[in-house]
């Protein structure tokens, strides 16, 4: 059996090559459009989400062509909310991924454009899966997902809120649906390619709810803000790893074939950026 | 046979009923992105993109049902389309359809998520079609509408090119881009729904292709610019009623049934805003 690092190297590789497979060319006219989707999406990134859907697909003995189109869409989505959630009026952050952020190289007009161009084609993309129920049903759970119940209304609510959060449930909620909610569509989207029954998708979709809740639990310890003004560093942790355990439970019906996607729940622990 | 004038209506109220239905209620939580979406979408508006496919559809003989889907998602992408370029640092549009623009009533994180979400919710709403080859096909078509080759291609092309458009080349490129492929992708909406055979589906394309640019004429004509640098208003409708002609051209073949779609046509030439 490969090393977990291993195993994330060669798929996010795997990912990296489809997600630039799958974009335009960036001398697609206009070019300029296609330079700012290229730039914001082929960067460095952990490429978590589309992991995700990759191991739980792989789980379930699924093959990999099927699985690549929802990891890339999601990973495009994931993209746009960067774009847009870093412009001036929004967070204003001028450095993302270790780069100028989008807004920064290519100014607020092409970032607005190029998010919702990555938006858009996320779901053209989404548009060529193999023809089923299920990917209908796909196509509406991530833009479920994506939408004002989940990510745009986390995003909204963030804003709300300030920096001054009124109480631990309001974060829970605003975590749950900003970042927790595209992170478990990633492992419903693996549970869907993948010819999961109905009871091992409810495993798979818990496991990605308390993964997702994980995820944003560690992000606040790295960024120090988010669940440290509510708790120490210690005791964050801590919830982190019963988040990681209970994720890890959830797929205790899997044996040996979830092994790789209990490693990489443990992975989430150790991220420090 | 009823009025062009009483079609449109019943049309229209039956669209604006149809988007009231579609959109989550403003008290949906979190209230104030649901109350944007709406604001944005529910004001007045000519519904021309929507009431094409309806038209479309019917002149093939399909039934109601499963046209008002994508007639209502085009008119929600439509619709974000304007929040964004309203964006100050966009056209910087204080006034839409008569009231305040998004911006200018909720501000511009609110306004920018409340497009990002509309755009999202036309792709929820389409997986909701029923499922077949066709509805795979027609995500696809509007994504593409929508996208860089599309609307979202067009608007780049309009900002790099300014107001000075260097010839009538880059205009007809920038308006067939920015408008003509979303009216164009309404018609093409109207004939997979309502199950057009290959040859009338390439008519109806055409017949939309024309209508689009014609649209466009017209709007420039009313407002003082675009093709007004380049030719007198006398011209401008001129070219206008041409393309009128060619779209009604293509629409021979449907005898009786393509009446209707033929006065809409001519109605183009009639806007006055």
């Amino acid at each position: 059996m490969i090393s977990l690092q291993t195993y994330l190297q060669e798929r996010s590789a795997g990912i990296q090559k489809a997600l630039d497979a799958y974009l335009p060319k960036a001398d697609t006219y206009p070019p300029l459009i296609h330079e700012a989707m290229r730039y914001s999406v082929l960067g460095d990134g952990k490429r978590i989400r589309p992991v995700l859907t990759l191991a739980v697909n792989e789980m379930l003995g699924g093959g990999d062509g099927q699985a690549m189109i929802p990891a890339c869409a999601i990973e495009f989505i994931h993209s746009y909310s960067l774009v847009h959630d870093d412009l001036p009026f929004m967070d204003n952050d001028d450095i993302r991924r270790g780069k100028p952020s989008c807004h920064k190289k290519y100014g607020e007009a092409v970032a607005l454009l190029a998010g919702d161009a990555l938006l858009t084609y996320a779901f053209q993309l989404l548009g060529t899966l193999e023809f089923s129920e299920r990917s209908a049903r796909l196509i509406r759970e991530i833009a479920m997902a994506a939408g004002t119940t989940g990510m745009i209304g986390g995003q909204l609510l963030d804003i709300q809120s300030g920096k001054n959060r009124s109480n631990l449930e309001v974060l829970d909620d605003i975590n749950r649906r900003k970042t927790g909610q595209l992170i478990k569509v990633s492992c419903l989207a693996g549970a869907l390619v993948g010819g999961a029954s109905p009871e091992q998708e409810s495993r798979i979709l818990r496991f990605g709810e308390y993964l997702g809740f994980a995820f944003q639990v560690v992000d606040d310890i790295i960024d120090g803000n988010g669940y440290l003004f509510f708790m120490n560093e210690q005791e964050a942790r801590k919830k982190a790893e019963m988040l990681v355990d209970k994720a890890k439970d959830e797929l205790s019906v899997f044996k040996t074939t979830g092994e790789k996607l209990r490693l990489i729940a443990d992975s989430i622990l150790e991220r420090k950026c």
